[in-house]
């Protein structure tokens, strides 16, 4: 069967039930997500449209998102084997391989399915066609049958709510005939470049990239034909390792746009940490040589070599040179294997005496922009495919040590003790929340032990971390203040002692009001809710945020925003937002340059 | 010099200021301690005066007591060199061997010093003749001074103030020419006993005896002849390998006090855990034997083979197999070695099969009694040689672990986080609200650990125990079950799950009032307080709660009563009031019986 596709403006002028049934089968059997979503008309954007959706189900009662989710069938349940399925479920079921499992396969798939019901009370429901759209492999929805049936009901409700709005994101696609093909393509070269991994990692499939590797000058190689491929004018390896491409404006003596991030990853990280923001912008210059447009000041897309921190004790060594903050001495230290960073940047065909020659000259820049995937669960918690960083934190780290004294748990009378555990316990009920009061700083003890505890010992000593973040370095050490503060009064109260080391102290790095706003006023032109958030995680524009003005954009995450891990995930269809923004964003300086 | 010998009634009679004048030199610089005291005559024991100038020391305000140890002189100081030490300062640490060092002991000693005193304000004072009153060794002290530089300040102060109680202790015992003769002899019989111990741990000089290795039998053997020595009548050893020493009353046929503890020992354990509860009474019947007195009624001590369950997976086998409690399936079991129980047992000469014909018949004996180290700081901490033990706690233990989500520590905002370890602690300020509120209850988490954690990651996972203590059944479950409602309430509400597997669950032995209310008398007919205080710790009175009543007293452990570790103490002095009160139990039987 072919349907004809929707248009928007069908939508948004045709009286509501009408309007309604074009909406027929976004929502399995739910046509009130489509009714309560159309109160919002107009529309200027698909993903407008997507987002009112998901707010109507996010606003009905729980019975009402709890039926959306009952109405959905088995997956290759006994309403696929009986014929019984909408025709989307159908053809999303066949396209993923389900309508062709083998007796065991089809057996294992139903008793997971049974216990998934079992403890969650609706059935299991995962986006077959995933991320790409094109499809998960059958192996792949097992996978995550499996890891899902371990969630937390609570989590698992929203986790299975998410995955019917990208149903039906995938539905509305198809409907109106609007296949993100630049988000595609964004995807596509993310995909190709992580065929390239580091030894130990490549075989077991796992994406390792660090830095000056073989793989990693894989990627380097593959991202300057990329950018070529592209249109870039001009595509060179600094000494860095730093890929740099450069798309001319109209005046060569303006300053230019300078954006990028980096392509080096984690031990078995994800394919998107970093290299979002390295392709999204060369979307953009694809669509302008495509349309052989020349914007009134160059764009530079600097892929940096290298901000994980992996194969050498330094991070950020890519947007580090470009900013002066390439220390030398970094150049004697030895990876794991003994090779120095300096042989192994001779051996890459790096001159590390060139590196200062590469350090930026402001004057020559109008900012820099950075979109990178959020790393966190805060966009897809909240149906948003893009969120607008107001600061990268501020943080500071801790390890630390409670020392009381051990005694029988049995004979020791509450009055008596010294436990070294009971105090952390206590900082950690403080940290949470005195962190929580404080919009957007975030505190957490993720190192917690008793060493050479016993069951039956009341806890002589604790060791502990601390890791406290905020988005303006007042915040972050007012919050600091308060937790040693309370740790003090805590240890003096409870007759213990402790030790505390600070491992990292980093100062915030605020968006620049102008550049933020530019990029509101992009989301805005897509017609998504402004959300504006705190960067938690380290980026490159921490770096060039000590010579430029700078703003970041965030991709949401799937799977809880989780990253540096296999498992990190971003759809096409944000991917494609995205490049639609910084479009938008090149858009508004271009008028404000002519 | 020689000062003749005091008498309390001298102390009691003589006009106040007369009387302080007796006790010059007892606190070091310090009349007004004596003054204070005095106040409390008369006094009917040297433990009540000693008791009474404790208390005029902690009721004194804190610059009195800091000027108090300020006015000892410092271990091995400028004092000492000089020549300037008090009468009795100069004779200890003469005796201690503090006046022969090397100059690098010396330096050492000086050097320790200095350190003590700028961290604590005071000098380092210890009771250099020991808790045997025949003086430490001095590598014995210096190894005390480097152990308490560690301590808290609070602790420490504290502990100084206890070392000046057993310095005046000491003087005490040598003015009022009373040296706790039976006490010493009850030291020495332990110290004795410690010769022995098993392979691997006999060559560390630490103490360890386990059930039926040859350490364990050579013990037994011993127990044996010092049954015989000290006047039992008759002295087997059973088919669990128990030593039974029995003194026969006047009457064959009345029923029998039964009292005695366990000669087994932990790993690296104490000389006085168990063992003082066989020759505390053993010491009563020498001296009725001495006196060639018999009671109305038979004494029969059991030294108890077995109650730490430290070579098989089974505890109070001793005490188990007179209450018929001894399960003949753990005979099968193996030891770390593959040595079964059963061939354990045939290789030391006992025959299992006779193991049930050594139940005892309650109606063949009155009660049954134990006198223990207390294994905890409550008499430690108030002065108190003797507590009384109200109960045996019921206690549950459980291992647990609390699974949230691990995530992004600087990207997951205070509101997404699904925080295992902050569930946890959490739970653990409950617990310790929730059983210091509860009187004599107590709750510990002593295993805790964030698996697999990272400073920059929000646990996912945090395992944790639980042990929970109180003075009845009935206590124990309200505190059990508040608590394990309290972490399904912390876990609903963060949306994580958890999990508990019960390790231990054993009833209360409450003390029989009658008893208890004999062990009160006598501590009582020696001018001490009663204190009474259940028991943490398990004891194989819990046993013969089961078939007797029975009632327990404690004996002050040194060293804030730490047990199952080699600083493990208590001191001739406290030994011999225990002896006393047993005693006076004993004379209040006769009274009752005759």
């Amino acid at each position: 069967m072919h349907t004809m596709a929707l248009t928007l403006e069908s939508l948004n002028t045709l009286p509501l039930d009408a309007a309604a049934r074009l909406l027929d089968g976004v929502y399995e059997h739910s046509p009130w997500v489509a009714d309560a979503a159309l109160a919002q008309r107009p529309f200027v954007s698909l993903a407008q449209l997507q987002f009112a959706l998901a707010q109507a189900v996010t606003h009905a009662p729980l019975e009402a998102r709890l039926a959306l989710l009952r109405a959905h069938p088995e997956l290759a349940g006994k309403a696929m084997e009986a014929g019984a399925l909408t025709r989307e479920s159908t053809h999303e079921q066949k396209t993923a391989g389900l309508t062709a499992c083998t007796p065991q396969e089809l057996a294992h798939i139903q008793a997971l399915n049974t216990a998934y019901r079992e403890k969650f009370g609706f059935p299991f429901i995962v986006a077959v066609r995933g991320p790409r759209g094109t499809g998960l492999f059958k192996p792949q929805i097992i996978a995550t049958l499996e890891r899902r049936l371990g969630g937390h009901p609570d989590f698992e409700l929203q986790e299975a709510l998410r995955n019917v709005h990208r149903i039906a994101e995938i539905r509305l696609t198809d409907k109106f005939a609007l296949p993100p093909l630049r988000g595609q393509q964004v995807w596509d070269l993310q995909e190709s470049l992580a065929a390239f991994s580091d030894p130990g990692f490549a075989e077991r499939g796992e994406l390792t990239v660090t830095y000056l590797t073989d793989a990693h000058r894989a990627c380097a190689a593959r991202i300057a034909q990329d950018m070529r491929d592209a249109g870039c004018d001009s595509v060179h390896t600094d000494a860095v390792g730093n890929v740099v491409g450069r798309y001319a404006g109209t005046r060569a003596d303006a300053p230019a746009l300078l954006t990028g991030s980096h392509y080096d990853t984690v031990r078995n990280g994800g394919k998107y940490d970093g290299r979002l923001g390295i392709y999204v912008p060369l979307a953009c210059v694809q669509a302008l040589a495509g349309a052989q447009q020349r914007l009134p000041f160059a764009l530079e897309i600097v892929a940096f070599a290298e901000e994980e921190g992996q194969r050498y004790r330094a991070t950020f060594l890519g947007s580090g040179a470009l900013t002066g903050d390439f220390d030398p001495a970094w150049l004697e230290q030895p990876d794991a294997d003994g090779v120095t960073m300096r042989d192994a940047m001779r051996h890459a065909g790096l001159d590390p005496a060139q590196i200062p020659s590469i350090k930026r000259d402001p004057a020559r820049y109008l900012g820099f922009v950075e979109v990178h995937i959020e790393q966190g669960p805060e966009l897809n918690a909240r149906n948003l495919p893009l969120g607008i960083v107001t600061s990268i934190n501020a943080s500071v780290r801790y390890t630390g040590e409670v020392v009381g004294m051990a005694s029988h748990a049995g004979t020791t009378s509450m009055t008596q003790r010294r436990d070294a555990a009971a105090a952390v316990a206590e900082l950690m009920v403080f940290l949470e929340q005195r962190a929580g009061a404080d919009g957007d700083s975030v505190g957490t003890v993720g190192l917690l032990h008793v060493p050479g505890g016993s069951i039956n010992v009341v806890p002589g000593r604790c060791s502990f971390s601390l890791d406290l973040r905020a988005p303006t370095d007042a915040q972050r050490d007012a919050l600091e203040r308060d937790v040693l503060d309370q740790l003090q009064a805590i240890c003096a109260r409870r007759g213990v002692t402790h030790s505390l080391t600070q491992t990292v102290r980093a100062s915030a790095a605020p968006s620049d009001p102008v550049w933020q706003t530019r990029w509101e006023a992009a989301v805005q032109a897509l017609g998504l809710p402004v959300h504006r958030m705190p960067s938690g995680a380290g980026h490159d524009a921490m770096k060039l945020h000590t010579i430029l003005p700078q703003a970041m954009l965030f991709v949401r995450g799937e799977n809880a925003g989780i990253s540096h891990n296999p498992l990190e995930s971003t759809t096409c269809n944000d991917m494609q937002l995205a490049v639609e923004a910084f479009d938008h964003l090149l858009a508004q300086l271009g008028r404000a340059s002519t």
